[in-house]
């Protein structure tokens, strides 16, 4: 990070360093992220509607592989972002953390009442899954 | 894939399963997509602005891990989606491949051609990265 000349931070890219405060109100803000996991040796980026609960990212899941990184205490990206091709500006936050499966029934009542209904409906998603952040950084154009 | 019912496949979540045609018709007309690759052991998803070129995606980055990832010819994940919060549609396509540092000067010459311009600009990225893929698939709500 370079921060020996005037204005925000940037990084070797040259872009804007976000703060820890404005990627979690990002985190906060935002509905869909993207997880990404390794799947038989090889990295998988899949799109979740996802809440934040007390720190954790939180999603609900049908069984598979977003189920199993989970519950192999995965190690996980997860990534969200915002775009605007007219002015070519935006910003990503990207976050490096562990995935768990969520077991507790009383932490599943309480996650129930978050209201995070994922868009797809048709299949029963009952499956909890959070991802505990170990670094959280982003960067804005 | 369920294809016993009447109407567009479906997947095991219940999500409508793109063609191959219909994913690279969108891989066309993007300009922002996102890589996953293992960065120290860890899954990590970094946002690109990338073209296709010959049915590879290709995008330009400066030194850093984005380029280590593909020096080693590393396997990576790659992810297009686009949402609409109003009405809770969407689809995204993702891809898995292997990613290569472009090096021959005549297949440079041909990628500058393409119009692919960094959004951030305050640091030459003269280096070129394509993404072979190996499967592409895709999902809409």
């Amino acid at each position: 990070m370079d921060t020996s000349s005037s204005g925000p931070p940037t990084d070797h890219s040259g872009l804007e360093v976000l703060s820890l405060d404005e990627c979690r109100q990002l985190l906060d803000t935002q509905q869909i992220g993207r997880i990404a996991f390794i799947s038989t040796g090889e990295p998988l980026i899949l799109p979740v509607t996802y809440r934040m609960h007390r720190g954790h990212i939180v999603f609900r899941t049908t069984t598979g592989e977003k189920l199993d990184a989970a519950r192999n205490a995965a190690s996980v990206g997860f990534e969200i972002d915002e775009w605007d091709a007219s002015d070519q500006s935006g910003w990503s936050v990207i976050v490096g953390g562990t995935a768990q499966d969520v077991e507790d029934p009383a932490e599943i009542t309480e996650l129930k009442e978050l209201g995070l209904r994922p868009w797809a409906d048709t299949v029963a998603r009952n499956n909890w899954v959070r991802i505990i952040p170990n670094e959280i950084s982003g960067r804005r154009i």
